[in-house]
């Protein structure tokens, strides 16, 4: 497998992400295609990969978080997010992966590798950190003013993608809610609601916010302000909550014995919901697979996201999202 | 002070109401007006009150959470809930607290208390469990369909209820949304962004959601649909990581001391954490004084509110949004 790699986006720098990519390449062997500072990743790499088993392709400029995705796409066409995007149009190349912007990565699958027929809105996943690990959210805040159409989208591709990577048979729908009944929530959320009963899907109601770690259903719809609302949510709770737990126990001797006891089983815990893990997400409803990976996570974590993006390139998930909507 | 109770709503019935408002009386004396089946308030009662400090008035039916609000107020004339509010129009009464139906309370204020000359929407408040304990979101889930305009009615009045309540002097306000530059999200948030810039509130511009729990601002300000997103994913997580922890420390018999020598620090801490305490809301922008207590609270949790909204009463809440809006 052929995959694109942009060594820009990480909050540990281009090293970082090389270093992820050959991590990722110790586990499995792929062709990897850099693209960024020609010189500069050269030294990095410094001969940790065979010849015939890499390329890089030189870029000048870099698209940040404070640029305007789709103006910047068109300006800075020399970024390594464009011109990974168009290599990644090449045949031959089977999949990209960018820790760089979403909102860039996003205007660069709709306009440089384009949507799938029949897909009105394309979408990133978010997996969400329960005890199953099959559950995931779209969108987690990629389309931020959205129709029902769009999100009848969503539902559809979240079903393929849990159908298909994690082998679900027939994924649970849920549609996020302020309450169960169907006549609850904000205009867009009713008119969902309506399609999706009169859906194929396996749609089984309604689902509040405090319901989505619980595994109730494999795919959570929502528009892209409230998905992302919840998960940021999610996450600051989770957060402060087991460091607060941390400063309470160390505050005292004995309560630091306590904790040294229960050290493994808070581990072994901190590993089930592992957030970085999570971190890993493709882009749904376009022509070809791409991975869009956190800022934040470091080499581990993006090489675990190569792992995710070779292992959905062989589930051939594109594919099959294309049947879907023909 | 005479305060209205609805005996109705609570998932522990009406003993718990009565059993909650006495143990308020206790600490701090008031009059009551229970509201409810006389007869079974009478024997609950059982002598624990001076006959000159309560009163019973019989209503025969009840709103529950499956009525459709508007359409509830206007058929059950007789339910505890509508008698309550309309006792509370009468000279002399000072406040209602009831653990029924959000909508239909909100409902209640809104037809028969009224709005207060100037505010486009009344609302809830919900307090957020942070440390400090001074962080209000607003609306958390009861204006579904919002403008801008009423956004910023819930600033004015979160302003307000936090400089009489909390004793902050200049609340900060933040708007709830998906990122923190001016041009992020929907366009309920974008134009709220504008509108609040330009007042002269203390507004320090979008705040994340996983910043809610982090003291930063006093006022969160939002649509009842996201800020109920919010609120519960805030709740589920926390509730399933303490389970999950607790769970797993006592599940070998080494985790099991080491859980017995944090006990105490871990009881410390969910106090200053404690969503019970966190359950008493007032309804902001109307005529009286007005709370809604959680149908989960215990009496423990009803005596809390009652605390609450005695606090509320001889702050004069109620005069000063009146003085603001007027």
């Amino acid at each position: 497998m052929k995959i694109v790699v942009d060594t820009n986006g990480s909050d540990f720098g281009v090293e970082s992400v090389i270093n992820g990519a050959i991590k990722a390449y110790e586990k499995e062997k792929y062709f990897i295609s850099f693209v960024g500072e020609k010189d500069k990743i050269e030294k990095i790499i410094d001969f940790r990969l065979p010849k015939y088993d890499y390329e890089i392709i030189n870029s000048t400029e870099i698209i940040n978080n404070n640029d305007e995705p789709v103006r910047a796409i068109r300006k800075k066409k020399n970024s390594s997010m464009v011109v990974a995007f168009n290599t990644l149009n090449l045949e031959g190349y089977d999949g990209l992966i960018s820790q760089g912007s979403t909102g860039a990565i996003l205007a660069c699958s709709m306009f440089i590798t384009g949507r799938l027929n029949g897909v009105k809105r394309a979408s990133i996943v978010a997996n969400v950190p329960t005890r199953e690990r099959k559950t995931i959210i779209i969108d987690p805040g990629a389309n931020i003013d959205t129709k029902p159409e769009m999100l009848m989208d969503f539902a559809r591709m979240g079903s393929i993608y849990c159908k298909t990577v994690f082998n679900v048979k027939n994924p649970r729908i849920g549609l996020l809610n302020i309450g169960i009944e169907e006549h609850k929530g904000n205009q867009l959320a009713r008119d969902t609601f309506a399609m999706l009963t009169k859906s194929n899907l396996n749609f089984i109601g309604n689902i509040e916010a405090r319901d989505i770690l619980t595994d109730k259903v494999e795919v959570i719809v929502t528009d892209g302000f409230s998905g992302n609302i919840a998960i940021k949510s999610i996450e600051g709770t989770a957060i402060l909550l087991l460091s607060e737990i941390k400063k309470s126990i160390l505050s005292s001797k004995i309560s630091k014995i306590g904790a040294f006891l229960i050290k493994d089983k808070l581990k072994e815990l901190l590993s089930i919901y592992n957030l970085d893990k999570a971190n890993a997400a493709p882009v749904l409803g376009i022509k070809k697979p791409v991975f869009k990976c956190h800022g934040s996570s470091d080499s581990e974590g993006f090489a675990y996201a190569v792992g995710n993006l070779l292992d959905y390139i062989k589930k051939d998930v594109t594919k099959k999202l294309e049947g879907e909507f023909e």
